[in-house]
């Protein structure tokens, strides 16, 4: 199905004629770079990586990858967590990097249409002055870029209120598989016929390469509060959870971490001074209009006081308020200066089965003697349990695997899900059977057939093969055959139009 | 395709044997109730309606209809407005009025699981008790079906700030068109692998059949309160709509209605008592914590009277609130009483728009001698004119049908859409072409193809073929090939599993 290395020589030649020396890369030691994202666990070096600048070269170089039969994927700014960008095919690197652009701003209807390579966070800088903001905030925002965002369907601390980023793209520009451009989505207004937008956004890079994005901008709030309150038991801490939420407050975010989590903090630069004796900690967040805020405060300061807080205090200044969110937002990264190595894993449970999977959580460290910190979006159940083992260590690697993938399971047998918002890649690629069977998995599999017939785009990622039976080449021929016909009937189209 | 009346009687026989006598009808007598929906421009007779139970008594039935190449398509309550469950080839009419349990309900963790037949309107009664409801309100809800909604991804006045259909329902089990049963979506956390939830929701019925939908039921706001403001002008209606978004509010619902609509219900039992020279009255909605929110309907208050605003009052009790909303709900029926017919239509436009495409209406309606009422959720640009004619009149539904064209035309090139909550179904088919070129047509039909390859399932809605000219035929041919691949893979995939 891939060119072989001998065509190299061709491909390589193309791509200079289309980008220029400077905007291809193809030398080991310029690809190492490129062998993974965020997700370190696999590496693949891939055949070369190219910088477009405009929607048309991205056409080109796709269309002729597709009639040559080489694969490619795209890729942002690489901080994706689940291996969605690690070449594992050999795969030619589309970078949008160099497509970082504001293309346009209408405040008055709450829009901002940008390029692929534009980094989450400057969008916010960019039209701040103004009142404005881009609400979907994941922890590396402030170098991963919105094109990223899209492939992953990116969430943050503040999309239990705000909604994860399918709820702030309303158009696209897409690239497909193929090298056609279709326009989905609609500025304004809900999605008509077939939702192509949202079956895009959240799609791993696996269904086309998005060159222009429409977003949703937000007037900024009027005002803002957040309580930092900590507690004797992860129970309790779960129940003031549930008991916010069930009071009908919708708190901008509410953030957990538990023991292990602090002491990593308060290594670092971020030093809050928990308590060492104190299981859980939430961070708290309210927004909205000026008036009746404080009242709102004070209800969440009392629900904390029901459930047996041990202290909770409102941030004074908003000095305050940013250390606290940066011991949030640098759980992560924490986490090096008490382990030589962890896995960041990501699951979603009902808000009930809080205190239930913890206790799993906690019995699974135990039983592997590797210890497990957990940071996490308590308000909507997204848990990041982080997984401390050393890779030094002959076997721990494959046993941190093995002990994430539990903690999946016992996410799904509490009713709920193996990711929140790091994505599927080529991570989770075998977990998603714990949700889905043969039929579910063959009609999304399905789907990637129509846009990606030859799966040259990101292959390997997001959905794994729907049986492993002797009868799968069977199949593997059919959908093979099926192919063939789309690419006659792409062909087709194209003779149509022109 | 479609097998011949000959066969009639064996399939009459199996559906008989299946359902039981009383829940089949197949006499033109019985069959006259179901040769339309709320769109009632255009009819045709079903060949027959069933009324199944359970899922398995639906995936029987369009095991059998798939087979047997009979067409079909799945119908709630009947109130859609643009002719979705209306019967254009002679379709078995699967009803699912039948369906209409509320399954589960999960208050700790706002879930509640409902059949399809399930009525809007009707959730919400059985967990008001509880201090539970379902948000979205479309005009319709004390009869549509919740199912229907799911089809139309339904809006409402509300959705302004709580969002459409696609928003509210989080996960599904569907009978796909050939029979097969898949869960798509998650109960908790967003969708993973492709949003095919996402797809279905809006597929007017052309992608399957759901039989359980999992829905989002949110926590009643603490307080509401609700102003409603009339105006000289449509121009200053319409800056208040912009001044009250760009201040950082976000209300529950901002109605607007202009002169023709204040007539129409004031003739009708809903008497407000608009004064006869007001250009545009608001109904404005806020909700939320009780603390602080006289402050924001104050602040409501201070930019209607900032753009000139006549008198504008907050509600002084329920009666008076719910007096109000009735007179905005019952708008559509009370256009009867000023016009013999009507189309509703149902554009989308940015914000800032109004008043220039309220001033095209304006022109369409003196060019074509017929009185256009405007009644719509002015919050969210979703336009509802009711051109108003006389079917008795030689060539008057004509005129109507191709002013509504022509209104929704004016939507698209003031950067809108041609449908806000209606849907597509047979009426605005040809309109998808104002906003999608051939390729993005295309790429439509191929999602439509993977899930109804047959196009047995509600065929000849939402989707115009992709292009008129003569090599369309050679198209189609290779559409019907790679629809017999697809078939083999489908029954590859069940040998598989059984």
């Amino acid at each position: 199905m891939t060119s072989s290395r001998a065509n190299d020589a061709h491909l390589i030649e193309f791509l200079t004629d289309l980008f220029g020396p400077s905007r291809v890369l193809c030398r080991p030691h310029q690809l190492a770079a490129y062998e993974c994202d965020g997700y370190v666990a696999q590496t693949g070096l891939p055949r070369a990586v190219v910088f477009p600048e405009t929607t048309d070269e991205v056409a080109q170089v796709v269309r002729y990858l597709h009639e040559h039969e080489v694969p490619f994927l795209p890729r942002g700014a690489g901080t994706g967590l689940s291996g969605g960008a690690m070449p594992r095919n050999g795969e030619v690197v589309i970078s949008l990097v160099r497509m970082n652009k504001l293309l346009r701003v209408d405040f008055d209807n709450l829009r901002a249409v940008v390029q692929p390579g534009h980094v989450n966070l400057q969008l916010t800088r960019k039209i701040s002055a103004q009142g404005y903001y881009y609400a979907p905030d994941p922890s590396s925002q402030s170098v991963c870029t919105i094109g990223g965002n899209l492939a992953e369907n990116a969430g943050g601390s503040h999309c239990l209120k705000y909604g994860v980023t399918t709820n702030h793209i309303v158009a696209a520009k897409v690239v497909l598989p193929t090298g056609d451009v279709v326009d989905i989505g609609a500025e304004f207004g809900d999605a008509l016929g077939y939702d192509l937008l949202g079956l895009v956004v959240g799609s791993e890079g696996t269904l086309g390469i998005a060159t222009e994005i429409t977003v949703k901008i937000l007037k900024k709030p009027e005002a803002v509060r957040t309580a930092l309150a900590m507690f004797d038991t992860v129970a309790d801490a779960a129940d003031t959870v549930t008991d916010i939420i069930g009071a009908g407050i919708i708190p901008a975010a509410i953030e957990m971490m538990d023991q292990l989590a602090m002491q990593a903090v308060d290594k670092s630069n971020y030093h809050v001074g928990y308590p060492k004796d104190i299981e859980a900690v939430l961070l708290i967040e309210v927004d909205g209009m000026a008036a009746g805020l404080e009242d709102v405060a004070a209800e969440i300061v009392h629900i904390c006081h029901k459930h047996n807080v041990r202290t909770v205090k409102v941030a004074a200044s908003d000095e305050e308020r940013a250390l606290w969110w940066s011991s949030r937002k640098m759980a992560f990264g924490a986490t090096g200066r008490i382990s030589p190595d962890y896995i960041v894993q990501d699951g979603v449970i009902p808000r009930t089965k809080l205190s239930q999977v913890m206790a799993r959580i906690q019995q699974l460290s135990e039983e592997s003697g590797l210890r497990i910190a957990n940071v996490f979006h308590a308000g909507d159940g997204n848990l990041h349990p982080l997984i401390c083992y050393d890779s030094r260590v002959p076997g721990q690697t494959e046993l941190a695997t093995r002990v994430g993938s539990e903690i999946l399971k016992a996410c799904v047998d509490a009713g709920g899900s193996i990711t929140g918002e790091h994505g599927v890649g080529v991570e989770k690629i075998e977990e998603m059977r714990y949700m889905f069977d043969d039929t579910d998995l063959a009609a999304q599999a399905a789907v990637r057939q129509v846009f990606n017939p030859a799966d040259l785009c990101n292959a390997g990622k997001l959905i794994p093969k729907p049986a492993r039976c002797a009868e799968v080449k069977h199949m593997q021929r059919l959908i093979e055959q099926h192919a063939e016909v789309f690419r006659d009937l792409e062909d087709q189209t194209l003779t149509l139009r022109s």
